[in-house]
């Protein structure tokens, strides 16, 4: 089994990441081994994935000894917001078959929204109930189910209300992956692409190498690895943050706005940063600070895997309120993060207006 | 000026508490010197409040050189919910005058409810903006403003769903005591009671010897300093309720119940307390735990501030599941505190049928 180990200061605050074919039906001991001393579990899932797998993961927990029941909620980003958060306490603090304490344990099984969201209800209720992330999406794999971000989207904009939680355990199972529509498995892979721009530089080569789904299945634990190896690194140095921790947002600033812009319809999160992250090569690439044809090298890999690069130009009056809610913001400045070659980047804080100028030149041109 | 200084592990998690009359209006100065740099404050305070403060707290701001927007919100417990908080989060965002971003500060300013709601919001949107506590009733300043806790109730209970996040100040001026009603500043001294009977026996001799409202008032500086200092050394030392924080518990397990008997209105959260001290004082000794005539002495003192001693029964059934929603209850066990002498306390760990038994053995003799 792969194993990464997740050591941030403070007590409570290390977690093992694992990574294997098959460790789904094997939850419950690695549970159990994690949470020594703890007997009731809350599985929270939404309605795609519980017929899915919510059996097998109730399975292994039982036959480790644990009592287990699931709150499910509907599917879709539509639903990670404080409606369904309150449905979620609801369905946790319920007395049948068991109101959860501060003693049992909160697993959350599925995507991105499932992880976010059941994770800031795991981290508010009664403050703080600890918790499991199984991701099932390729997107959250990589991103979302490690390193303690967690949050519901508010009306003005993507998980604006949040905290950062971290898990007692990740339990990555590629496993899932095989029951992914090709369009969410590809979504998936944006995140693992920036990883490679910023990072692991590995990660781009196996992708270009091989950018077939199929021919890249016996990657697969190699590409979950590094990936979370690399997100492993930047939240070890940075939990909260504050510095480091931004680069991972490459290609989110513009590509939040790509998402908003499209109602996060026609683009999937992962969709949008490949666009934003084609934007702000080429932005990089006009103003001297990223290298010539990176951009170019980029496309023709988004090409070849079939995801978009170019999105729809965002007018100024959206581009500017995104800017303005853009977390990393701070008033007037923002912070963006550009490519200074594969594997590196660079943070470069700035006037909101200035960056917004930045973007207009771009759209000009194009 | 008095100043107590919460030392807590962990970067930024060190912050001071300063307790002095008139600090109302110097407060925009006290906030700029404890947060550099942020130069923008949303203020969150209830319909009681802001007529009273807001303006004083907005100008001592301006002067200091701070942007400063107010959001309001219907004063009373029965605000301390989702939807209320959802409306904090519009206001916060709202983009007139400006939009809240992580470079901003919070600032509380009002009781129990402003300071655990509002803390809960600053904590939680963008994953946490800097907070100022400023309380103004005497249960928020002696408790609830200081250690961390932030929160918004259930239906299923209060305090259900909430964080740890502590303030970067907490300011608390005793004139602001002035304009409580008679039954408000009762209620508050239910805690001061409760630090003289877990860990500062000077409170209770202090409240003895001056127990009426006018008379204690030359003291109110100590009352208060002596008050933060209990909560900060015991949340000094276990800031996330793992352990010796639960002393601060005492008389809330029954207390709460009571509460929630009452629907929150037939008693406030100190007069329940009150009630919940005498009862756990009196299973103490019952139960040999507690030296003989303690419950008679706080009875005593209660009768003399003017605080109910003994609520009504607790009828089984709401018993059983107020006991079951306390956050600190694990699974089947419970940990109520016992006073084992005036100015200490012991935890006793039991199943929650022992406890339920221990009541039902009070009730039955009273």
């Amino acid at each position: 089994m792969t194993q990464l180990h997740m050591q941030l200061p403070g007590k409570d605050h290390s977690y093992e990441i694992r990574i294997e074919r098959g460790l789904l039906s094997r939850c419950g001991e690695l549970i159990k081994e994690a949470c020594p001393g703890r007997r009731r579990a809350a599985i929270i899932t939404d309605s795609n994935v519980a017929p899915l797998y919510a059996d097998q993961v109730e399975t292994s927990l039982q036959q480790a000894g644990f009592q287990v029941k699931t709150v499910v909620f509907p599917a879709g980003e539509a639903s990670k917001n404080l409606s369904t958060l309150e449905s979620l306490y609801d369905g946790l603090l319920s007395p049948v078959p068991f109101s959860l304490t501060r003693g049992d344990l909160v697993i959350t099984l599925g995507g991105g929204v499932t992880g976010d969201m059941g994770g800031f209800a795991a981290g508010s209720l009664l403050r703080g109930v600890p918790f499991i992330q199984i991701p099932t999406t390729l997107l959250a794999q990589v991103d979302s189910s490690v390193g303690g971000k967690v949050a519901i989207d508010l009306k003005q904009g993507k998980n604006l209300a949040g905290m950062f939680y971290q898990p007692s355990l990740v339990i990555i199972d590629p496993n899932t992956l095989d029951t992914l529509p090709d369009r969410v498995f590809l979504d998936g892979l944006g995140e693992v692409i920036k990883y490679g721009l910023i990072w692991t530089p590995e990660l781009l080569e196996l992708l270009e190498q091989h950018p077939d789904r199929q021919d890249m299945a016996p990657y697969m634990e190699r590409i979950l690895l590094l990936s979370c190896d690399c997100k492993r690194q930047v939240v070890e140095q940075d939990e909260h943050d504050t510095g480091l921790r931004q680069i991972l947002n490459f290609g989110h600033t513009l590509g939040h706005a790509y998402e908003k812009l499209g109602h996060y319809e026609t683009y999937m999160h992962g969709e949008a940063v490949c666009c934003g992250m084609v934007s702000i090569l080429k932005i990089g690439e006009q103003q001297g600070i990223t290298p010539p044809g990176t951009a170019d090298r980029l496309l023709r890999l988004l090409a070849a895997l079939g995801l978009p690069g170019k999105a729809e130009k965002v007018p100024e009056k959206e581009l500017l309120a995104t800017l303005s809610f853009d977390k990393k913001g701070s008033g007037e400045t923002i912070t963006p993060v550009f490519c200074d070659r594969v594997g590196s980047v660079v943070l470069h804080k700035m006037p909101k207006a200035q960056f917004a100028e930045w973007v207009r030149q771009l759209e000009g041109q194009a």
